[in-house]
């Protein structure tokens, strides 16, 4: 049993409460032995399925000697900078999703934590559950990074997203992310630009090895942007997008800064649509690769939060985590996949009814094609071996 | 100064030599210390720049006890299997790129690596320079993988995106996948969907945690595919791609294979084009997460094994290698960053010919909406405190 304590129960810390729970199993086998938040500090008691871990009192988690990992989730500065530098100090491996405490402090709270042989993760801090801090420090470590780009604040993309597709001003897509949840009631961190230049910071922190004071990167926003730019630059094959940018100068220097972009829609970044993020590193040998998905929310950072964990605990030279187990037992065919499919074939539809009941036609012009509702791979098989079928294909659902 | 060999000097061992000597100086701040290849075992003696580094003779790799790790780019199962077999029993560390020996002997290898203590990293066997197999192993540690699918043959990619996007049939689009040296004259792995095939087990093997047989798995290619299906599906809303796809069914069983589906533009997965790859992840806690790039070619798959070769090395439970020092000297504004820029104006056009040479009219309305040149954010910034600029945008090259 390894314990662990979780500091601030908002929604990521909620989260990674959740995330141990459901997760036991997987969890359980990558670290060999059951992983338990033992104490959750909070600043107000209140009544959650938690209130037996709580205490409003740090120094009972950086007085426990079963407490090996602290999951750091306050936001801000304050109360988060002083606790995280203790619990190092205690000697505690600390995580943490806080991105403003990371751009701020990162640097000495990593040197702190390299005095205490300990560790100080935060992947959950960039891009929330996309892998994108450890691919570019390992994966990419034999790279030069000449650049780093991308959309890393969910709110503003999706007020884009709205603008481009629904037409909205930047006011009522602005209004309608905060009735949807995605931005707060004051969104001046997201919509200036503030929360993407501190995750711009992060990752050329890492990128370069230097430390990037957020002071000194311009960070500018959306909420200067009209519909009138955003639809002559979709007429003209651009898409409007707010990007963090880092790069490497030829001469070694560097620089970085968050602005408003148009992107040809070639790029794939341009097709990164409401609160989904994307990273884009491109490496002198790698070339550009990309990582995309739910930059924020509740589960999904958590569980970057709670790999970080795993990470922590399990490190061993010996890398154990990466390996399978000999049996091949418990493997079954694909065509017990149930999905839609495509069908293209002779004659008419009156077969293809009566096989599926209703489908979605596509195409009548001697021959039909048309699509399946759900049915699984053997009875599309079945279909395809009895009667004229020229083509079938499987739809991604 | 640290020693590794290679085994093979085709496009990827090669590309390993170069990444080595032209990254020289991130790898040794990495590291700590200089990389340097030593030995490269080949079967024929040529005259390259590695001449004086080879040998035909194993045993002189097999009994160096300077090197530490081997990077296996031998290709095939014969001489890669035996030659990997011993590296590991004599205490090395083995990189490689060889999905078809993981595929099918992955599992035996890595109980032998942890048996001798060492590690066997195969990152570049998937996906080639994307980071894949430590995102899903490490980074996604805290989640369920529901399902995993991917784009993950860079040659069929090519060939489907020239049916859609010059109408040329497969048999075409082939040949100039030929000829453009995209695609072997023997194109049958690619193809027929074996070498993605592969690729899946090895992703299956890793989020699973058991050994896939490449055997019981369903490999469909596209070469029966016809340009008149990937019309239909064009106009109805589809791309066709050729997916691996390995999911945990409800019960905890897995499955896999290899088909070409119809995917919804909607779909980032569907804006994959040409030689690129990309992988989509589906974790419990996370949702879904992408990665995208360049899946093969020499210098991107060559650096994925060197970053497993400084992962070998520098592994250790302090972590070192996430970090930065605390100066800020070196960092300049982004002002300097040259780039198109995106100007709307109020009046006539003759001011911004004349403070840009040409431009790239875009609207003219009463406003009018250009693109400039490359120029300066300084440059940009001067030109819009002096006349009428309504909006004022960087164009992401």
């Amino acid at each position: 049993m390894i314990h662990i304590a979780i500091m601030g129960l908002g929604t990521v810390g909620t989260g990674v409460a959740k995330v141990i729970a459901e997760n036991a199993e997987p969890i359980r086998r990558k670290l060999g032995e059951e992983l338990q938040v033992k104490t959750v500090l909070v600043r107000h008691f209140k009544e959650t399925p938690y209130r037996q871990l709580m205490t409003d009192d740090f120094a009972e988690i950086e007085n426990d000697p079963e407490i090996r990992v602290v999951v750091e989730t306050i936001g801000g500065v304050d109360a988060a900078y002083e606790y995280t530098k203790r619990a190092l100090i205690a000697g505690k491996h600390v995580v943490t999703a806080n991105k403003q405490l990371v751009a701020e402090h990162g640097c000495e709270l990593l040197q702190l934590a390299r005095k205490k042989q300990v560790s100080y993760l935060f992947e959950a801090s960039v891009g929330g559950g996309i892998p994108v801090l450890h691919p570019l420090t390992q994966c990419l470590a034999a790279n030069r990074i000449d650049e780093i780009y991308g959309i890393l604040n969910g709110t503003t993309n999706y007020i884009l997203t709205r603008m481009v597709q629904a037409g909205a001003s930047f006011q009522d897509a602005l209004a309608e992310a905060q009735e949807k949840g995605y931005a707060e009631a004051d969104p001046t961190a997201d919509v200036e630009g503030i929360d993407a230049g501190r995750k711009i910071c992060i990752l050329a922190d890492l990128a370069y090895g230097h430390q990037v004071d957020p002071a000194q990167v311009p960070m500018d926003g959306i909420s200067g942007i009209s519909l009138k730019d955003v639809r002559i630059a979709e007429r003209a094959g651009y898409r409007m997008k707010l990007l963090g940018r880092a790069l490497r100068l030829p001469d070694g220097r560097r620089t970085a800064y968050v602005a408003p972009h148009l992107i040809p829609v070639s790029n794939p970044m341009s097709g990164v649509q409401d609160v989904f993020n994307a990273v884009m590193v491109r490496g002198n040998a790698t070339g550009e690769v990309m990582f995309y998905g739910k930059g924020a929310g509740e589960l999904p950072t958590a569980s970057a939060c709670v790999s970080d964990v795993i990470e922590v605990l399990q490190a061993s030279p010996q890398r154990d985590e990466i390996g399978w187990e000999a049996d091949t037992e418990g493997f079954v065919k694909p065509d017990v996949l149930s999905s839609r499919f495509y069908f293209r074939m002779l004659g008419s539809l009156s077969e293809a009814v009566s096989a599926f009941g209703s489908v979605e036609v596509l195409s009548e012009n001697g021959e039909t094609a048309f699509l399946t509702d759900a049915i699984t791979g053997e009875q599309a098989r079945t279909f395809s071996e009895t009667l004229p079928v020229q083509a079938c294909f499987r739809v991604l659902a």
